[in-house]
């Protein structure tokens, strides 16, 4: 068995609190809630992260994320809301099992979902010949 | 003329520091540069936010997100990376025309891009019945 914890929640292993379910994605409230309504959309299949999926899959996470976002504007009343999504350990993953993190927002939430960044004042063009790709 | 930056750059009526290009995106260089590598993914035609756009573009923007990683790997020797994603100005969303973040990682890289969250420890089971859709 999987020891992975999102493949053991796909496969009803481990309890959680679902929100909403299509063929390929589940969508259930995180053990730590950040803000009222942040909610996990987690593939039902186990990709360590982004660089695993077959790219047809994000029409279903967009359309999944497009629901949510009309669904928790009538139910929160939210204007808008954050994506924030970490790939490998290096970048904070916490959970080596892709995963998206919407973060439902309104006008005056008093919510920073900006990092703090260090910010990088080299040299862009330099930097963009060996970007380019 | 549209006054939207992102349309202007992408009608090359702005200047911007390209990096790739698809079929219906721009990856460019952000004019102020969070993490050395910090890449904007634009949608070429003007979506105001995720809300917007036919779902079916999410496989392009995912297979462009695969192919940034794979180069920045050796590019910049990057082992991961977060996508970070705004809607709408309640959200922090500073320009209104759909973009995602990519900031490179690598392990130790000093960089926290997890913001800090007012955490919220209300009733999970009520408000998963208030969000279900």
């Amino acid at each position: 068995m999987s020891t992975c914890v999102f493949c053991q929640i796909a496969a009803n292993l481990l309890p959680s609190i679902r929100i909403h379910e299509t063929e390929s994605l589940i969508c259930l409230l995180p053990l730590e809630m950040e803000v009222k309504g942040h909610t996990l959309v987690v593939t039902k299949q186990h990709y360590a992260d982004l660089r695993e999926i077959p790219p047809v899959l994000g029409a279903e996470i967009f359309a999944v994320i497009q629901k949510m976002a009309r669904h928790y504007a009538k139910a929160l009343g939210a204007t808008g809301f954050n994506i924030l999504n970490a790939n490998d350990a290096s970048a904070q993953q916490s959970v080596p099992h892709l995963h998206f993190h919407y973060i439902p927002r309104v006008a005056g939430d008093g919510v920073d979902s900006w990092p703090r960044f260090p910010q990088y004042d080299g040299d862009k063009a330099a930097l963009a010949k060996l970007l380019q790709f």
